[in-house]
């Protein structure tokens, strides 16, 4: 905890501001975030809610801090989206990604997959804060010129994440070492097909 | 150990065998499966070579088995890839791949990748295994049509580990529950694409 405390800015008992992350790490894994209250996890950590909102604001901030992503990616991805719409969204997103990735973040951010992947209680909450953070926000910025967000996301999803896979943790060359512009041109076009391509015989199939 | 051995099978003793593996696994994950000899490990388990041999078979054998990956993968890709060359190769693939994960094997397959994306050692070794059994198998079958396969086996493998994950991991829908027919026909482009677009010019500003 004393890690992240800022000069001047009041952190309270560090005991507390753990105990409330324990809790909401627990209810967030086992019953994800749309059910979960700020009470409830108030309730479940002994502290009045009023704390919960002292030390972290609003409920995506604690659940940001309860996965300990060092940034929120939303409001990164509606940025890069509008400039410009669906033409070619596939090249600035994983601009974008590789960017932030490539930055001072990256030992956080690694640390926050290679938990998600390998403990299925964590994987949920990464599926939860794809859902409710990533999907919505795309949503929110392409729904009116882009059918079926969610299902196109999952297969946008598994090109990104082998994307960090394949350049972060196996380092396998040269996806590893080829820059932000590059894999702009070379993966972009994946996300990009993803985005446009027939799905709805698929869903269809599927009874959804 | 127990729990591999086969009726009318001789295992010898287990601790021997799993000494083998110990050493196996931590040479391999030190130095790389090229500079580490049969002979190497047998010191290093302080076992004759003759044992690594009767228990094992060959040094592939001996890293399949130290990795515990449940099955060789090499043969499979080979088939494969044999049956019509490049073209439409990525949706023969993607289907063979998800057909072999969907099976009985999920479970030690998922084991594995657990593993090997959240410790170092290990992920080091998944890209060993990569790079000696799948890479070189493409190269040995589609080397005369596709140029680069190394480097194009990067951008595949990030679409390979991507479904992986959003599949199997992170249970993204409509991806976690589609059939590997429909998987072939909406990831299968993706490897198409990985297989023959441009990379000249990538490979060349890296001075590669």
């Amino acid at each position: 905890m004393a890690r992240t405390k800022r000069a001047g800015r009041r952190t309270g008992n560090p005991d507390t501001r753990a105990e409330i992350l324990a809790a909401a790490r627990r209810l967030f894994a086992e019953e994800g975030y749309e059910s979960i209250s700020m009470r409830r996890i108030a309730a479940e950590a002994g502290v009045d809610p009023s704390l919960i909102h002292h030390y972290f604001g609003s409920k995506d901030d604690l659940f940001l801090a309860a996965i300990e992503l060092p940034m929120d990616p939303a409001p990164e991805v509606a940025a890069v989206l509008s400039q410009g719409g669906v033409e070619g969204a596939g090249g600035r997103l994983m601009h974008a990604f590789v960017t932030i990735w490539d930055g001072p973040h990256q030992d956080k951010l690694l640390a926050v997959v290679r938990t998600s992947l390998s403990k299925p209680a964590m994987s949920f909450v990464l599926r939860q804060l794809f859902e409710h953070r990533i999907v919505k926000t795309v949503e929110s910025v392409l729904g009116d010129q882009v059918d079926h967000i969610p299902a196109r996301a999952s297969f946008i999803a598994s090109q990104v994440f082998g994307l960090v896979v394949a350049r972060y943790i196996l380092k396998l060359e040269p996806v590893a070492s080829l820059s932000a512009d590059q894999l702009g041109v070379t993966v972009g076009p994946t996300i990009d097909r993803y985005l446009t391509m027939p799905i709805e015989h698929l869903l269809a199939e599927q009874g959804k």
